[in-house]
């Protein structure tokens, strides 16, 4: 099976934590033609990010969104403040969080847990389009 | 070589970092017959993670556990609260640690520095046992 | 392709965040020879680490440098304090930020985006030189 390289494009969605789990796997139905590989999904911008967190509550990218906005907060003493004093706290969760993934593939599926979902993490109060490069290999 | 998967299972931790490397190391015996490659760990879980930190001396894991409960601290005003203070915390810490690894393989061994262990970062104070989907790919 | 394998060593830095891109990419010309693959970067080291970040503004290494360091501060009751009290705050940013990167190959160039740039995070006033293994895989 030979490499299979695609970039995504994901639809501009407003700041906080963003469930794409079904985005991210109807955009990529070689995923179901392998019986075992890897997924490596790699976002190209430094003010969002990618994780995998809980799927069923919509509680939880509430809280995400909240303590990470605190743990990265808006009033810090930035020097780069050009863009808005969302942007520098952006570019420190983007850190945080990481800004790709790889997720196991068995059996035509990705190997999440029953909890587990894609999260695009918007951290721009007007984000735009974000790009997401995916690289599948496997057989 | 063809593609190697297997779930490890770990036994059920108390909350804190744990070292774990021994026991991922004993569960994958095919990384000793590699010259070179990749082992990709993957936690199927949200509220525990995976990092490599400090292998030595024992006080380190408690330093780790100690910052990040004061980073995601339990006392923070989460809406998520129904399975307890430690559960929304665990969430924000899998976050920011991740749940998973990518190892280089090099001559049979993992490409640890002297230093690195592997840590299976439980989050949760009655966490149950953990799955890892193990991948290698090598040669 | 066969696999490639390579240690990279990069000189020792200042603390903080220093963009090394052209460090990393210098030192492995078999990029440019791929279609398509992944890059791993995997940092042998506990109290440094590699994370992608904006490459343009050298505002925002210095903004990532204090911020990280408020997130983990070295006024922190810690244990482990024999090595300095920049050494425990540095295992903590090493999870915060993780060692290990991997990062699309397309065309024989990295597929970084416009604004992205790879940091070595060096959070020792005296870190030395750091070591880097280097995994290609591709075709």
């Amino acid at each position: 099976m030979p490499w299979i390289q695609r970039t995504v494009v994901l639809s501009p969605q407003p700041r906080g934590f963003q469930l794409v789990t079904r985005e991210i796997v109807s955009a990529l139905p070689e995923i179901s033609e392998l019986s075992v590989g890897l997924l490596h999904l790699f976002l190209q911008h430094t003010s969002a990010a990618l994780t995998i967190n809980e799927n069923a509550d919509p509680d939880v990218p509430l809280d995400l969104e909240s303590s990470f906005s605190a743990i990265a907060p808006e009033d810090f003493p930035h020097r780069h403040t050009c863009e808005g004093p969302d942007d520098m706290p952006a570019h420190v969760k983007a850190s945080l969080l990481g800004n790709s993934l790889s997720i196991p593939i068995h059996n035509g599926n990705l190997c999440l847990g029953t909890w587990q979902g894609i999260y695009l993490c918007e951290h721009r109060n007007q984000g735009g389009q974000r790009q997401i490069v995916a690289t599948i290999q496997g057989e």
